[in-house]
């Protein structure tokens, strides 16, 4: 068998023959915004939008990637951006695979998410900016956190005491507060379709 | 849009959604073996075996592993196991997405590849022993490290200055040094296909 080993680089399968088993082109969206602006949901409403169209996407978000890869990381700076360094690494895997790979976190700085589309590949990354007001994400307030930061027991919170810079040209904004849910996933599918659609 | 965010676990696609899709359950090859015993070159023959057969796998290995996700680690001994903590963490992302994920690291310790089994669940974990003596890994030398391992310019060598430590009790084991690539792939993909099929 000696002889049938040689460098990996160039003889695995190669993102394009994914993509043509997929029927799709992989992309990497990176939903920002506040706690409670609705990223998750978004996330989940256009996964299942884009998979009844036919498309084979994957969310990741803190549900599925601090309880594992980064269960072992904190919320210190430092921490907070190799979360979002490894998330972005895991991403590429995914994009590389030919999946289209909804990524759902607050990445509250301008930097995290530089970070992420250089790892990613600018061609690749789409950034949204999910955008409600504070007032509207605080008062949805679904995991009670908001109310835990304003009450001191948790600190750095986003919005609260650690601020949230907004991209400055994001490739798409979805006004949660001032739009349906349904219609926010449509005008994403929308931007999305011929991204991801095969020449 | 506030009445639609809800918790995120039982929303997003499921497993099964994806297998459906993809025609195929998921599972995790773990490949584990000396450096040179062949690992990424079953992985990468097999990976192709099963996309012509209609699969959808997805190798993960030194070359997309080393320089991505696990970039900022060496190789003391708590990196490694860290090492393969994020790629078990990986793989199961992988497999949560219905994917075959080929796994082809030297992992030497049974406590690592224990993890390993454990992080990803033992019920879609499959352990195989890529076995070689060592004078004919050695032989090999595909990247010349056994060389430099033997000048001592790289420490902690396995097989050389550390010990590897093969599996009690493989799912599988291909001796390398004995049967042709192609019938190593053959064994492998044979103990798979009942594993992947769709019930």
């Amino acid at each position: 068998m000696a002889d049938h080993i040689h460098p990996i680089f160039d003889r695995l399968l190669t993102r394009d023959d994914y993509e043509q088993r997929l029927g799709q082109r992989g992309k990497v969206l990176w939903l920002t915004g506040l706690s409670g602006s609705g990223k998750s949901t978004l996330a989940i409403q256009l996964e299942r939008k884009l998979f009844e169209a036919g498309f084979f996407s994957k969310v990741l978000d803190g549900d599925n990637i601090r309880t594992g890869i980064n269960n072992n990381l904190g919320f210190s700076e430092a921490e907070r951006m190799e979360n979002i360094r490894r998330i972005s690494e895991v991403a590429r895997l995914f994009l590389d695979t030919g999946i289209i790979c909804i990524n759902a976190f607050i990445s509250p700085k301008r930097a995290m998410r530089d970070m992420a589309r250089s790892i990613v590949g600018p061609g690749d990354f789409i950034e949204i900016y999910v955008n409600a007001t504070l007032d509207i994400c605080e008062s949805r307030d679904v995991k009670g956190l908001y109310q835990k930061a304003r009450q001191g027991m948790i600190k750095g919170f986003t919005g609260i005491d650690d601020p949230y810079e907004p991209p400055f040209a994001p490739d798409l904004e979805i006004r949660t507060d001032l739009v349906e849910l349904e219609d926010g996933v449509d005008q994403i599918f929308a931007y999305l379709r011929p991204l991801i659609a095969l020449a």
